[in-house]
């Protein structure tokens, strides 16, 4: 397809890889990915930037619905972005949003390339930047928790895991609505991170941020222990993959 | 193609329409441009926002060096993109970068479907926020100056136009090359805000940011004038017609 031919011949630059990012779960969450994937690129000018293919398409029915078992299966259409994706020349296909992970299989029946798991890096990165046997915080949305992604991935680990109550994971629910509607005050803030400080409050010596929508609103400064931002260590390896670094 | 069908097919809206965007000129322009977008958008739910199908390709050679008469002519690659875009099923494209509107002619050679300017957009938007006759101050770089792009566009408002000096224009690109290399400290804004302060000090009464790398070190509530910013007219404009308000 012309896609590939094109973006190869016209604008390849040495070994690197077109991107592709299924995108818009959510829009915000998809635009600070990508501004975080400009921040990890050591690059001086336009030209030395990864060249990416985006979907932003917001209209992918909700996940976190579908995990309550409602509304409409949001597989297919994810699926049938990625086959777009690799269509339109992609080397690798990322999916800047967690709980989508639980179509994970949809979307790689769909496509040929790659496809990089944001839960297995952030697992990975929270694994590296801990100590032998720390405890690992899990703290997501109510979809991303019943899809128990992290909770197989963290198993794997051997170490102890801090998961959140039902109730805390409703009131992440609420602040992460509060963020997709624009708030990103100091109260929506705030409260996610009492909300983290209760993991730590129960040992956890690693906060993974495993909503691609905390980081609008959290950074790692604001704690005392390890904040591992999924959003984060996906364009880490999104850069590293794109430019051949790995 | 599956790309329209299937996000017309399973993910549209109403009447809203997919957006084309040809991007990377510059990546933090693009990403700024996105996130202009989403703010402009009236939602409070991922479902509410616009789709968009990005071309993040800061491979496109340098607009600015083809303007000086040298390197590689970025026209057919943009072109190129502007058809994978229509291919992807976009119904309109834009494009968040000024200088690269001179190849807009290849652009329109290779698609059938619709392509906002965003120096038509700018400049009605001046015009539409000064009283009458108020001078026009156009800020932008080198490479957009020599085109002519505005010039030619201010031209038809018959309304007094404030330029830049040779002198001016160098030392804006120079600042222009530091935000494009990640430099958006104070040094840059300032450097930027006093360039603007010559063309209010020579009678400018509205101030066109003619370059979507300029909104990421300046804004409106830096001066006592209006400030028009060629990124946030392209996002309003975007959000009306992909929503289908217009």
């Amino acid at each position: 397809m012309c896609a590939a031919s094109v973006l190869g011949d016209e604008t390849m630059a040495g070994n690197d890889k077109l991107v592709g990012v299924i995108g818009g779960m959510g829009p915000g969450a998809t635009v600070d990915f990508m501004s975080r994937v400009l921040a990890e690129t050591p690059a001086e000018e336009d030209q030395q930037h990864v060249r990416m293919v985006v979907e932003h398409n917001p209209r992918i029915p909700s996940r976190q619905l579908a995990m309550r078992g409602g509304g409409e299966n949001p597989g297919p259409v994810m699926a049938a972005m990625a086959h777009r994706l690799e269509s339109a020349g992609a080397d690798f296909l990322v999916m800047p949003c967690n709980v989508a992970h639980a179509w994970q299989g949809d979307i790689e029946a769909a496509i040929s390339i790659p496809f990089v798991s944001i839960v297995e890096e952030s697992v990975r990165s929270a694994v590296d930047c801990s100590g032998d046997n720390s405890a690992l915080g899990l703290m997501t949305t109510p979809g991303c928790f019943t899809a128990g992604l992290y909770q197989r991935a963290l198993a794997e680990t051997g170490r102890p895991i801090i998961t959140q109550t039902s109730d805390e994971l409703t009131e992440t629910m609420s602040l992460v609505e509060r963020i997709k509607g624009g708030d990103r005050s100091h109260e929506v803030s705030d409260g996610l991170r009492s909300l983290a400080d209760q993991l730590v409050g129960r040992g956890a010596r690693v906060l993974i941020a495993a909503c691609t929508e905390f980081p609008l609103v959290l950074s790692g400064s604001m704690f005392d222990v390890a904040f591992v931002s999924s959003t984060d260590v996906l364009a880490r390896k999104t850069v590293a993959l794109a430019l051949g670094k790995e």
